[in-house]
């Protein structure tokens, strides 16, 4: 698969690594795709990752992956350019400045307004609800595959965004439509909180057990 | 401990026989404390377990725990009268009448309600995130305890409240103040639209996992 990712922080840059490590062609969009921290990102992702503009990997991926943070979002989709029909996975929270809550929610969410932004995109919410530290490694203990939530409007959308979560380890589990990134972001909060405020550090993680 | 029960539907009827069975002593308070739904539930709770009128049960308990319909529970607490210094467990989700989502959130909470109709109460938000069925049972496989998340304002309260989840087999988890029922309420809906939108059915449960 061809995936551009927006944003090389520790969220798009780990996704990134994995992907690229599971054999897919990856291209990082960010602004300057000549710093060292960059390079340092695609001898580790290897042979099958590059780096452009944001509007380039855009224009690359058939999969974009949205790994901003929320201030730079909406920007970063108008550098992006045109991503209709594309599957667009949206990896942001819409933080306040000081993580101390969410800037939008009850009534919207900021995988509906990534969907407002991003005309015609196949918007699905995914791996907002967990740290990049998971992300690297999503097994706990006995080999327990932490759960990724998703939730998006379009089944086929959602069907690559499963396999490329389940690819690299996560459990996938369908949360139903876009708008339930109304529940998904407030379970982002609840691990950053805990992770954080509650000083239970990153490596803790949601499972949805089953019978 | 003396815990009152509002409300002897799923929630209330499970967790008052778990702690009667405990030791606890155990008073419901419901409208029509005769009926023989009722006495079918003190039956299986054995000794440890009367009923009563809303307003006995709740001048009962040190521990008074609210498990109503989210439409009941502002009548139930002025029934219940005053709550003031007592531990008031909130179980209650502000679920709209179709159960299609929450009736308020982000800048409120149905915990936050209630704190403010049970004026001087010590509101612990917890119960609320996952079904009855776990409630009566909440080990999976091999013995992993159901994660019981609970938020809430008062230190002590808390305490009290995370005993008696670990007294009936959840491994609880502080979620910080009583205002992050802002997250812990989208958490129950999220189960809520699992178990039955998604039809995986209510045998499923969250769990924090930890390295």
């Amino acid at each position: 698969m061809q995936i551009g990712i927006i944003g090389a922080g520790n969220v798009g840059g780990t996704l990134g690594r994995a992907w690229a490590q599971k054999g897919h062609e990856v291209m990082f969009g960010v602004r300057q795709p000549k710093t060292g921290k960059v390079q340092t990102l695609l001898e580790q992702a290897g042979g099958g990752a590059k780096a452009g503009t944001v509007a380039e990997a855009a224009a690359f991926g058939s999969v974009v992956t949205l790994a901003t943070p929320w201030p730079a979002t909406r920007e970063a989709l108008r550098t992006a350019g045109d991503l209709a029909g594309k599957v667009l996975l949206d990896c942001t929270n819409p933080l306040k400045a000081d993580f101390s809550g969410l800037e939008v929610g009850h009534t919207t969410s900021g995988a509906e307004q990534v969907a407002l932004w991003a005309k015609g995109a196949r918007v699905v919410k995914i791996f907002n609800s967990t740290g990049f530290e998971n992300m690297a490694n999503p097994k706990y203990g006995k080999g327990a595959a932490v759960t990724m939530f998703f939730a998006g409007d379009d089944a086929a959308a959602k069907g690559i965004a499963a396999q490329l979560a389940r690819e690299i380890g996560f459990e996938p589990v369908d949360a139903g439509p876009l708008g339930n990134a109304r529940l998904l972001e407030p379970l982002a909060m609840l691990w950053i909180h805990l992770a954080f405020a509650q000083k239970q550090g990153t490596g803790i993680a949601f499972k949805l057990l089953r019978r």
